[in-house]
C-alpha cells in the first residue's frame, strides 16, 4: 500500500463517547497507514474525567486548553494549557477536568487496533 | 527500571534550534522511559519553516496555534489551529509558517534515539 499523507481539521473526525463523560476522536490510526502510534484528541467538560483505569500501554498527552488534575498511580499533578503528561504502561491514571479541557493523547498502534478493531 | 509518570510545562524543557528557523523541545523521550514514540513541541515564526526533508519514519502533527502550508510529497495543504497532519515515512515534507505556529509533532522512539543519542 502506498500510504498517502494528509491534513484535516479535527472536527472532520467522528466523536465517540468516553467513560467518565469525555469525547474522543481518533485522528490518525492504522486505518490511515500509521505503523507505530495513534494520535487522538480528547475533550472533557469541567467536572468530568477521562477514564480511571490502567492498561499495559503508555500515554503521551499535551493539554491544549483547560485546567485539571492528573492522577498517575498515587500522585496528583495540577495540569493546564501547555502541560504535557507521560503515563507509563500499567499505571493507574485519570484526569479530572476543572474547566473544559482539550488535549492530544497518543497511544501505541496496538491500542488503536485493540480498541477500534482492524 | 520502574518508570515514573510525570506532568510538566513545555517551557521547562530546553529549546533546540531546527533547520529552517524553528525551535524544538523534546518533551517525552526514551530518556523518560518512553518505549514506543516521542512527543516534541515545535515553534516556527511566521516566514520560517520546519526542515524540508525526507526520512524513513512518520510524523503525526497537531497544530495548536498559527497558520501555514504543509507540503507532503508534491501536495500542499493549508493548515492552521486544530489541523492535524499525517506524514508517512519516506515522503518529502515541510511546513511553511505564515503566522507564528506552535505544533505537537510525534515520532517513533527510534528517531529520538538516532537524533538525541541514547
Amino acid at each position: 500500500m502506498d500510504v498517502q499523507g494528509f491534513a484535516k481539521k479535527y472536527d472532520e473526525v467522528r466523536a465517540m463517547p468516553l467513560e467518565g463523560g469525555g469525547i474522543i476522536r481518533w485522528l490518525i490510526t492504522h486505518r490511515d497507514g500509521a505503523p507505530n502510534f495513534s494520535m487522538r484528541l480528547i475533550n472533557v467538560e469541567g467536572g468530568k474525567s477521562t477514564p480511571a483505569h490502567s492498561h499495559d500501554y503508555e500515554h503521551e498527552i499535551f493539554i491544549i486548553e483547560g485546567n485539571g488534575v492528573a492522577t498517575i498511580g498515587d500522585k496528583n499533578f495540577k495540569v493546564g494549557r501547555d502541560s504535557f503528561i507521560f503515563i507509563p504502561g500499567n499505571k493507574y491514571h485519570t484526569i479530572k477536568a476543572e474547566t473544559d479541557m482539550k488535549m492530544i493523547c497518543v497511544v501505541p498502534i496496538k491500542a488503536a487496533i485493540e480498541i477500534l478493531g482492524k
